[in-house]
């Protein structure tokens, strides 16, 4: 069990998002309300892009202890600005706790958070190891669930179309699982993004999927909350996803009903449903 | 805030005080019931002696990540035994995480473990350094107030008169808090051991002290649960003093009380009233 | 590249091979002499067998940090005695440094080590991994051609026959290699352990293998040196297998020959051709 | 014993000066030539201003492992760009390898490194403690000598008279070693940066200091080497302050002085004597 966030907008100091709001992503690797568990301490990870250094490859720093008390990502979130930021606090289910089993994980310029897991991992991990396109495999360096989702979705064509490689990616996992005995293996919410735009994806194969959250959109909010200076300095474009709401203003935030998917880009958002494709 | 245990008596595998138990030290590290946080994630320690090598001083491991997914730990777990253990998680208030801060504290063939705070330490620091003898100065390495007051306390004739020197300690800092303004400084729970006795201290210049509990009586609770056979192995001058229970056995645990101190040695154990006394 | 160190005899102090040695492996993390690196300081780890405590299962201690500043390790290595030790340290070739990558590897009673590589691993890891019995697979954590190597000994029977497994598993990779362009594939000194005998190979496919030598006889070596303490006080069949000589003193140390392997049990040692077998 | 870098000028990607330079920092932290150890592997830092951010305060990134594996610190490099940046790889004298350990300090916009060490700290370490004024004795986390001479230094008119206040320190510490018997205790190169300027300093109380470089002014490099492109890229003032250079380019690099200190700024740069002064 996990809890992200990733943000899309005007360039904001990264500590404006993860350490100010009341209910931060900070706050919930201590204090989780809708996670399965409380306590996210097992390792952290924020992604962001850098434009103005002139590569489309984002810098992701990820390290192994609670994000709560690491000292280089409150320095890191006081002096990088950044249009689109994602960032996760981890709560292992059982895999080790190592760098390589963080999110978010990258390829090339796109990157991938999940919070949920596949059930009867364990069993199936093989098999959809074996599923990921040899060239990629190579690249794949930790043990979890999640990363193995990321680098099938990646072989299912992931760059070219990412709302079909995903449902393919799903629909892979549920027959692997069936033929292995697990009858509804996704749990899943999941974000990916090439740097330009953000799917946000909600999905379980039965079941209530973990929670996600969008947030509502600026121009609305400003005229509920004419007081949140916060909101005078942001476009109107600015969005958020989140596992959980970081704060209790009345209106901001809109639960991403199940089964469904999102699109975040510049001028233009968009939710949709979701549906496993066979792979 | 931290939480802590200290056991004396029949050598056991660190496992079966560490991990075993239903709502264990370990556990206590995610899910803590009756400490000011649930959550002790800011590293740990745990001190044994092991006897069988030839050396009076204890082995002290120490690591600056949570407790609950530390693999190292759990490995000493499995595969140490001794008849005398300190085992510390740790809740920062705001000192470094790192492992010059984590307990037990050792000097020679003693160890020191605490659970609280000097109120207002930040303020009283230098002065409190400053009173400790120059050559233990010199042996300080991290930056908590529970080193410090260690070191005052062997400043203090720790080891000739353990109760004596904790006493002075604490008027010491009741003190030196009053001439800086802070009317009750000390807020403690402390353990200290020189590998053959356990003396545990359970005080508040003001207030209500942090919990604290010792095991009853071994032959007792073998009467009461005949059926529970890690009693049946142990002898009968067994004891754990710890933070919070470790299980819901009924009659298991008794409170230590307040402005109390305990001693707990080989066919011996022992309560006393505990008042400051002037350094 | 990396250096390890094998003892099997009378039980020690890790403390007394691990640091008291003129070149021990220790000072060999920082200035290896017969090393590709002088400096091995990315991972180590130390396994050994408490049978005092009722388990034929290893303890295995592992960090990532260089050896030579690891304070637990020194901690554990002076208050942890044990007859047979293992103990590692790496230079990474590429792969990550995290806990999963760091040697000794373990299943169930037995460890693994090595020094060398697997030339090409980026192209043959996906082979080779899938080569593994499912139910290793599971087991597999890291990223490393080390462990993948060991997985493959054990899907290749390393339980009923260490050399015969080690044999095949290096026909199965250079098979491999042959098959993917990559000639002679693999460079490799191996130490294997089921807690009772040590088993320790020598072998490149082709040009020099990597440095090993093993102790003279403890007998032999007291005539040579009845001044030197420690061979007073271990038993004849103590033996020491290692990368490098951890002293300079006359007539103690034996290379091993090329495509050779050693065993070592109590009362008995002995050396053997070594050649890759078809898997 | 350590190695440090100092840049000051067009804002560049810190990869430029972290890890593209043939002989970098990060290749020092393996291979140093000029330090007294090759190895610099127990904790690095680097710190950079972010002024697009409206901050005046340094960002600083310290860690424990060794700087040439650390994937943040490459992550952070190839995705930041600044005009003044300090790095600095550490290796121990015996002091924790801890993150408080870790240069560069900082105090609000200030920043401090430093090579070498003062002979007897141990001794002379609580009467230098003293000496720091009581509210930067607050601030103080760490055991290194450099920390104390930093502390010393802002106590004795850093942020007013740079070089003065380091002269102040440096007598400071020669007297109280003369007191304890040290006859001279300072062997240091120190950088310090308000953010506008950087002040080098070279110097041993007795026998040949640390090596210090700085590099040779642009508009002469490029004359002297019209095909470098970097060159063609950074404006005049910029420069580099090293313990040792970064690459043979004939040239390019002027060994400070002994009991020397330059001021690199905007449009200036020169050097002085140094000489300690009556604190």
């Amino acid at each position: 069990m996990c809890r992200w966030l990733a943000y899309s907008g005007t360039p904001v100091l990264l500590d404006t998002i993860l350490y100010k709001p009341a209910h931060s992503l900070i706050d919930q690797s201590l204090h989780s309300r809708l996670g399965v568990e409380t306590t996210n301490g097992d390792g952290f990870g924020v992604g962001w892009y850098a434009r103005e250094t002139g590569t489309d490859t984002p810098a992701v720093l990820r390290d192994v202890g609670p994000a709560w008390n690491n000292r280089n990502l409150r320095e890191i979130a006081q002096h990088v600005m950044s249009p689109l930021v994602f960032a996760h606090i981890r709560a292992s289910t059982g895999t080790a706790v190592q760098q390589t089993n963080c999110h978010p994980f990258r390829h090339g310029r796109w990157m991938w958070m999940h919070n949920g897991s596949i059930v009867g991992f364990h069993q199936l991990r093989r098999e959809l190891c074996v599923a990921v396109e040899p060239s990629l495999f190579l690249e794949m360096e930790g043990t979890t669930d999640s990363e193995v989702m990321f680098f099938l979705a990646l072989t299912l064509g992931l760059e070219e179309d990412p709302p079909g490689a995903v449902a393919r990616m799903v629909g892979l996992v549920e027959r692997t699982g069936r033929a292995h005995g697990v009858a509804d293996p996704v749990q899943m919410t999941v974000a990916v993004t090439d740097g330009r735009a953000v799917w946000a994806f909600r999905y379980a194969s039965a079941g209530i999927a973990r929670s996600l959250f969008y947030s509502t959109r600026v121009e609305s909010l400003r005229a509920l909350h004419p007081d949140v200076s916060f909101l005078q300095e942001v476009s109107d474009d600015t969005r958020l996803v989140v596992s959980e709401p970081l704060s209790d203003l009345p209106g901001a935030w809109n639960e991403v009903p199940e089964h469904t998917y999102g699109v975040v880009r510049v001028g233009h958002d968009s939710l949709h449903t979701f549906a496993p494709l066979p792979a």
